[in-house]
């Protein structure tokens, strides 16, 4: 007999690999590319909507857009409009997205300094399936 | 005049935040719910594909499969036939991937330990958007 996989929501400790446990939703929603790098740039101080879609190159202003929203919803970002003309908009890190910060700077440390070994697995990777081909 | 965003391919560091640069596509497989579920199984010693299947509630075959193979090519996790009848295949951490995997375990662990409080700002963001609505 096999035992579910507990999940304790709505309480405060979950678990990922209980499929209908909401974490997952939480985690699929944090280890995402674009919440990284964005959450990687507020790390450091508020910035305007403008600079970040200059800084993640290859962002659309959609992705930036909804992604932003999400981690608003989530409370990870705090979002305020700035009365110029015309109005510009500042997002910053929440207490609760700090808690987050160091690690989501560590997944993206480690692709930047692992990127290398990575392609060279890959190639050999490659290399073996088209000498089994 | 904007400087680009420099990325040092393929010596060993990279930048994330340039559009191009591998470390990008890095970032976008091991940010990725799946590969951070399975690294975690993973971590406590190799794994059978049946079983990571079981632990792993709500992961398709296909999507299992796809991400075992993915996980391989980048040299995070190593794959064993083992010849029962029918043949069993098992999976291990590489030294590679171990590398990565207090990273990613820290980000499942975040997502556990603060579900309640994203749920918490998500009906708090949506009570407000109803009210602004």
């Amino acid at each position: 007999m096999q035992t579910a996989i507990q999940c304790s929501a709505p309480a405060t400790t979950g678990n990922a690999y209980a499929g209908t446990c909401p974490t997952r939703l939480v985690l699929d929603r944090i280890a995402d590319k674009w919440a990284v790098l964005i959450l990687g740039l507020l790390g450091d101080g508020p910035v305007r909507f403008n600079r970040l879609r200059r800084q993640i190159e290859g962002i659309s202003q959609k992705m930036l857009s909804q992604t932003l929203k999400s981690l608003e919803r989530d409370g990870l970002v705090s979002r305020k409009a700035i009365a110029t003309v015309p109005v510009t908009v500042e997002y910053a890190i929440t207490p609760l997205g700090a808690t987050l910060s160091e690690t989501v700077d560590a997944l993206r440390i480690w692709a930047e300094t692992h990127m290398g070994q990575v392609l060279v697995s890959q190639q050999q990777y490659d290399a073996g399936a088209d000498r089994a081909a």
